[in-house]
């Protein structure tokens, strides 16, 4: 009979093979069946562990577990204003570029999300069946988009729509790197039928700034065409059903040698050696226009008419991009196939040197190809014992990287899907083009956030307190609260009957407020208030405040709101820059 | 045997009860397997004509229903131009009081919301179980920002947390008043061990402040004090058993006339009918500082400890009211209850005279009781035949009011509940008293969106619109657009490679840009491109361009950004508020 003891060692080992199997990036079906046994493996274990009355059965099972769902977490008050200071930038950008915002419901209906996202569809979160609507929660933003553009939504703007919000994925978490099962995007797309690549080029170069402006670090925009890719393929000999498993194989190649890839096309997917070493020539290359140059001048390449197109599409781009000054930003690079099925143009993904996993080289991304082989798979980290079947699966998080930041591409068949569905008619409705760009804040935030912490930035945004040098004076702080308030002034003050002063004065340093405005007795009776300016410097990575003799000004209280607005630490007061 | 019309007259028959034991607030139970009978009905109706081949049969059911799940809605640039506007303030707000933003995730282990909620329980919107936990969306802001708390989390602020997002409850949607079954609410809580209702009256104070500044128009915060009813229903003899489904009862006071509570009160929840009459005598007194001192005045209530206590807290909170000079929005209403359990102390809801339904006189909610009766029961829309399971119920949207705009309260002990519940022991852990307040976004969206509209507010951003008088120009315009964008300036262009004249002025119109950028070839070449401030009107509830025979001016091109960034058309751009 199984005991808790062997079914344990049945699932250390178990655990290991499927992580092992996720590194090597099995076969779905494959990684499917070993999750599932290992799903059943937990399950007969916690059974095990409640009958036994281990120890912890009985009295740890009638507790709350008190925990956020897996892959999704809070974010306290620090974490938030970074966040909105990271959102903020990425609005104003949607704004610059003529983009109007949008907003659709967190779920859809079930079979609007059917059918779109290839075999990544059984990630979807479905809502139990409550009577009425079958249900599930939003995987993208652009699915919901080409629903509300099908339905006639938005034709009285430039077509320039813009969404923030989260998306949910029931894939395995590494939260520290930003990959979540809860993540917010923010995506803008251009729909309608406008001349070739202009919308393009202008995604691509509100991408470039956003990332710029986001202080990301040194980025590449990899950038890719399906047609390019398709003729590729054709040319090289693929047979057209197997153009879309090659294609996933291909995109394979950032985190794969060739080596494995070519192995994966041959071995499982039964392509041709000679036909996967033609491909093998094209697919590791990557550079700028030289590179699009080349391909033009290659007449087996030119000579079918898909490559064609996607390469002189590809050139009327590169020209743009140059007008928008963003060349540099820009790796062609035959490599990029992006997973999903829709798909038709332009497609692009966004990388910086701190979103790749430990190993990863920025000169690749750009430079010619190399033969140096990637590093070797990370070795896994030393195994925990499995508690539950809620349990966390392991996944090595420092051998994981942030992964691309921002994707998106061309989709000019999406919204027709909904439209000619919708009419239950089979021939296609008439196309309404679209490009778009997702941004993963998440990940954003998992690279931002450290140099954050590092730099020392504040949490809040409270400019003044109020403190009392005398008895409580209670009811003299709330009015003078209020009519700073009432200016604009966010301000605080101790939420006590009579506190001491020095408890005030640590109240108001917590949050680092810039002005300790004190009032007193007799002072106030003169029309009078002490402000007292306080300053903090970052040294030796601590955040100390600035020691300082002053004693402070008196301000005339009627003079007050104003002689604080045109403080120099007032007037420069924007999304806690203002350190020191 | 069945026919599709007998079960259609049976349907409608059947609709028309359950509105009507909807509108008479019927028992839930009852109101629930009226509910079952009608989702039944619906079904077999929907069967009936699929078997049959009807008009509604066959083909419509292999098409996709393009539409957003029942109690949900897309939000389009003009509304979310509106939204932003209304977020803004409200952060604003929360900011200048204090607060540090919170974000959790949409969705909670289901045993985390599990007993918070009484019998709204059942509006909880469950997620399918797909291996793993057992999730539901969230219901509110509140029990996720306790089960935070309870975590240990915002330790290092001043407790002031607040939270904007959206919540979920499969409840009967208005959606033309706002209540949704997706829903946005901003939540502003204090938690701590502070002095006796300061908390309460800085979140008094918050709400007025938000209210006024989103000029909702005329505005009351009804306030009451769970341990005020609680002592007054003592005292006229309820029952402790009884004390919760009457207060319940009571809280229907502001929807029913007296005698249909009194009935609900002695006919359904057994109540002795001269225990019903002194109740009444209380509950109909509603009134500023005034009443407070009837009621401290009367010696049966303050005999009874709870009632005493609340009272006195309550002529504290008055004192502080004073302080923040809101004594005047504040009305004390012992008819106000509200429905979750988790509140201890002081309750309030914030009504509007726009958000009443039709009939309803502004005047009940401050001045002294009347014996006037309420308006009678709205009556119902003529029917229309339900076709499917899906359809909405029917509700008479004329009669609704968007109902409360705001509302919260004070729970001292929700947090502990987690913290014990987290623990396993059966006595409490340490209370952290918390009160807050939701205002309701939609329900202040449903208000203001109309007088938006009455105003011709804008619902883009773009300043600048860029256009080629000469043969195209693209690769000039896209470098004048991409300087302007860099300058901070939003700027747009028409995606066409040699786009009419026409054509690029109608597009900047429909955005209402106010500056069009004209560049030419000859001008270029000397430095200069014109520019044509535009400005627009609002004359008999339309919009219109006002005429001009203006040429526009020639600026130099390298002065262009600065030129526009000190134009006052520019300086006052604010949040779409410049609309001539």
């Amino acid at each position: 009979m199984a005991t808790a003891e062997s079914v344990q060692a049945e699932l250390t080992q178990q655990t290991e093979i499927f992580n092992k199997l996720r590194l090597d990036n099995a076969e779905p079906a494959v990684l499917e069946d070993t999750r599932k046994r290992l799903a059943e493996l937990k399950k007969s274990l916690a059974a095990l562990k409640n009958a036994s009355g281990g120890k912890d059965g009985g009295k740890k099972k009638e507790r709350l577990l008190l925990k956020t769902p897996k892959g999704t977490r809070d974010y306290g008050p620090g974490e938030m204003f970074c966040r909105e200071h990271i959102e903020r930038i990425v609005k104003e950008c949607f704004v610059l570029y003529g983009g109007a915002q949008l907003d659709t419901p967190v779920f859809e209906r079930k079979d609007i999300l059917a059918g779109k996202y290839g075999e990544d569809a059984k990630l979807i979160f479905d809502l139990e069946d409550q009577g009425g609507e079958q249900l599930a929660l939003r995987y993208d933003h652009t699915v919901p988009l080409a629903r509300y553009l099908a339905m006639g939504g938005a034709t009285n703007t430039q077509s320039k729509l813009w969404q923030v919000g989260k998306v949910y994925r029931r894939d395995n978490p590494v939260m520290s790197k930003g990959r979540m099962r809860e993540f917010t995007q923010a995506d803008f797309d251009i729909a309608g039928q406008w001349d070739t690549m202009i919308p393009d080029a202008e995604v691509i170069s509100l991408l470039c700034t956003v990332l710029t402006r986001l202080e990301v670090g040194d980025f590449t925009v990899k950038i890719n065409h399906r047609k390019v890719l398709d003729g590729l393929f054709e040319v090289c000999g693929v047979p057209a059903e197997n153009i879309r498993p090659i294609s996933s194989a291909v995109d394979k190649l950032d985190k794969l040698p060739w080596a494995e890839v070519r192995k994966e096309m041959t071995d499982e997917k039964g392509l041709d050696p000679t036909v996967a070493d033609k491909i093998g020539e094209y697919v590791k290359r990557k550079g700028g226009r030289s590179l699009l140059e080349q391909l033009l001048a290659d007449p087996v390449l030119t000579a079918n008419a898909s490559a064609k197109q996607g390469l002189q599409e590809m050139a009327i781009l590169f020209s743009f991009l140059e007008s928008y000054k963003i060349v540099d930003k820009v790796s062609f690079d035959l490599s990029l196939a992006r997973g999903l099925d829709y798909y038709t143009g332009l497609i692009y993904e966004a990388v910086t040197e701190a979103s790749a996993p430990p190993g990863f080289n920025s000169a690749d991304a750009t430079a010619a190809p190399t033969s140096a082989p990637p590093p070797p798979p990370p070795s896994k980290k030393k195994s925990k014992q499995p508690a539950s079947a809620d349990e966390e699966e392991e996944i090595d998080e420092s051998q994981v990287g942030v992964g691309s930041i921002a994707a998106g591409g061309r989709y000019d068949n999406l919204v027709a899907m909904f439209t000619s569905a919708a009419a239950g008619e089979t021939k296609k409705n008439q196309a309404l083009p679209c490009i778009g760009v997702s941004i993963g804040m998440d990940r954003i935030f998992a690279i931002l956030w450290p140099k954050w912490v590092d730099r020392g930035m504040r949490s809040k945004e409270i400019v003044a307190y109020v403190l009392s040098a005398g008895d409580g004076l209670l009811k003299e702080r709330m009015e003078l609260v209020q009519e700073l308030r009432e200016a604009g002034i966010a301000t605080d003050f101790l939420a006590k009957n009579k506190p001491k002063f020095n408890a005030q004065f640590a109240a108001g340093e917590r949050d680092e407020v810039p002005f300790a405005i004190i009032v007193g007795g007799d002072e106030l009776k003169a029309g009078l208030v002490t402000v007292k300016e306080q300053r903090w410097e970052f040294v030796d990575g601590k955040k100390a405040k600035v020691a300082s003799a002053d004693k402070g000004v008196q301000i005339k209280r009627t003079e007050l709101a104003e002689w604080i607005k045109a403080t120099t630490a007032f007037t420069t007061w924007k999304s806690g820059k203002l350190i020191q």
